[in-house]
């Protein structure tokens, strides 16, 4: 070697490119510009204060490692909350993770070898790609898009998709970055092409609750296949307005898979140990806080689609769950727009950050023309938001540079 | 397919084997016996109550996403702290982990591709091979042992194992599981070899401070070589006595490697946030506690080796730092004594649990006849379990078990 050595995959791995209009953000700030960030899922409604204080009761005087598969406490509260939706799951059927990101990351290594293939509707969330990376192995989209709300196609569409390698369908509803809900069709849907081919089911179901319809919160776990296919991920970072304790985990009756997994735990000993004591306390005391949380999103929702649905301009379906929107502008390349909207444009010294839908796809050319918006700002502050948002497409339009 | 499948590295992936004598354990508890756990390297010395109070303190009402890369006041302390090791490190230059079992993964990954090689010193620390899985690595074992006090063999003799997929060489010092701490000339030999096939020195200084002689502590970051070829692995788990917190860190003044390993870290989001802060003071604050645990440290290795070292069966050059030694036993298979320990053995009403060496070795038929042991237990507790494990060397010998 006539150089120190970088790794093909790390060269290879995409960086956050929801991070990557920040220094723009930043720029604009600096000329005092105030900005409506609506570009990341970073919630603003406050953690349960009891979930703080749980952890902040922590009084072991040693801060030791704990169990691998995390507190046998916090996995008997999880068990125990899936009552709630006729989900019957045993604690040792629960492991902990750190955050969603190591839950799906261990459950593509325990399902997967490199080179096997997963199958993920696009648009998807970008980080499925980090994990791919690092696992060494392919996503293959299942093609979905705005007009159709971004609902799954026809089972003959999916089905051409599969090839011997096809070791997963990974679903995740309510959606990042659409806001779909799948209807209970569409899981049969998936059910019978997972039964045909032997796959597995991984639902990422870190959404669960937000729903604006009237539909009942869902979990995969009860559909009627082997019980060995379906692996549920989880995290309590928007259930709990809690991203930063990094509490996720596993479900699944699939012991071989969970033994698997175990083995990968123990190489990285346990999750963060206070933190589990704060999900404790959420998953308990769940009634006393989630139904206005989920309220108030909703109003959210309403309040940015209150400004699109009277703008012909923008195309989007309003979506039932989530805290995010896809939105098709009336522009060529919506990145190009939404760095314009930072470093060129405001309206009375305040400007609209939006995350470019593109990278949330995997094929080539699609979503070009669309962002990604979530609702993490209260409804007034979301609806002057959108209203900017409308003004600066006016501008970029009225200039042609559109 | 006719079944789901599992994959083949999940399949391969190894159980902790110090975890796998866990149930010979319980069953021992049952039966009323005491048991001294010396083979887990759980330290029982209190978290300083001031990182802990750091952690209680976090106020904000939102505990939101971090920055990927770690909080930027843990990144200047951290600087800080290297500054006392006359180490000149930019807090641009630490990235913030999970734990120091993240660090050593993302490292594996921005530095080698799936079939790429590392060369660690054997025994080493077993979750190595789990991190190696994961990113599709291969460990190739430089051999150390217990005669020569685990000290690393001659250049020629590591040099034979480089081949054209070689990227680095892991080093661990103080070492987990020996307690060999290597010498100015072992380092200068690592160096040469490292500079004449262009490898990284990877160097894991979790137990930097745990030294027993007048060694000072040291950092590879200091080497007087291309500080791109240098990564240093560390975790504030065993220096702040605080395992669960889960907050490790990389250091290199690799910028390219930084940059891919931030992709990396982008894709799980970050680090736990509340631990951070913990982990801020403990960093300011060190000198306030990591002096008198060090020396409690020495004198439990003391204890230990009062009875190890009037004992001819067992053999065992008194390790200089760490807290862990690895000691030849008069048994063809340690792993059958440690089980018969606590199946079969006990001295009024006590016994000792210890981890078989051998999985600490890659290599075949080595470290069969040997042990690890922690010092985490008081000085009079060490003496006392290793007097028990003395008195059941005697009687597995008479019983002609050995």
């Amino acid at each position: 070697m006539d150089r120190l050595y970088l790794s093909k995959r790390g060269m290879e791995v995409e960086a956050s490119p929801i991070r990557k209009l920040v220094p723009f953000a930043e720029e604009a700030k600096k000329r005092g510009i105030k900005v409506y960030h609506i570009n990341i899922g970073q919630p603003d409604i406050p953690t349960p204060p009891f979930i703080l204080e749980a952890m902040r009761a922590f009084s072991n005087p040693v801060l030791p490692y704990g169990p691998s598969q995390g507190l046998l406490e916090l996995r008997q509260a999880i068990a125990e909350y899936f009552k709630r939706y006729n989900v019957n799951i045993d604690p040792c059927e629960v492991f902990i993770t750190s955050g969603g990101s190591e839950a799906i990351f261990f459950t593509f290594l325990a399902t997967m070898d490199p080179g096997d293939e997963v199958l993920i509707p696009e648009p998807y969330y970008t980080n499925y790609n980090g994990f791919a990376n690092m696992a060494g192995v392919r996503i293959v989209p299942i093609p979905t898009d705005v007009e159709s709300g971004f609902h799954l196609p026809d089972a003959e569409d999916i089905e051409k998709l599969v090839t011997s390698r096809t070791r997963a369908i990974l679903l995740c509803s309510p959606n990042n970055p659409t806001g779909a809900v799948y209807t209970e069709d569409e899981y049969k849907r998936i059910k019978k092409i997972a039964e045909k081919y032997n796959l597995y089911i991984i639902s990422d179901e870190v959404y669960r609750e937000f729903i604006f319809n009237n539909t009942k919160p869902f979990s995969v776990l009860k559909l009627d296949t082997e019980p060995e296919r379906l692996i549920v991920i989880d995290s309590i970072s928007k259930r709990f307005s809690a991203c930063g304790a990094r509490i996720g985990f596993i479900a699944t009756k699939n012991r071989k898979i969970l033994a698997n997994i175990l083995k990968y735990g123990q190489a990285r000993l346990c999750p963060p140990t206070i933190e589990q004591y704060g999900a404790i306390e959420g998953y308990k005391r769940l009634d006393e806080f989630l139904p206005d949380m989920i309220e108030e999103y909703k109003r959210r929702r309403d309040a940015a689609f209150e400004v699109i649905d009277n703008t012909p301009d923008i195309f989007a379906l309003k979506p039932d769950g989530a805290f995010y929107a896809v939105l098709k502008l009336p522009v060529k390349d919506a990145d190009h727009f939404a760095k314009w909207l930072l470093s060129d444009f405001n309206y009375d010294g305040k400007t609209v950050m939006v995350a470019p839908a593109k990278p949330f796809y995997r094929s080539e050319n699609k979503g070009m023309s669309e962002v990604r918006i979530a609702y993490v700002l209260e409804s007034r502050l979301m609806r002057e938001a959108l209203e900017i948002l409308v003004m600066g497409l006016k501008e970029y339009k009225k200039k042609g540079l559109g």
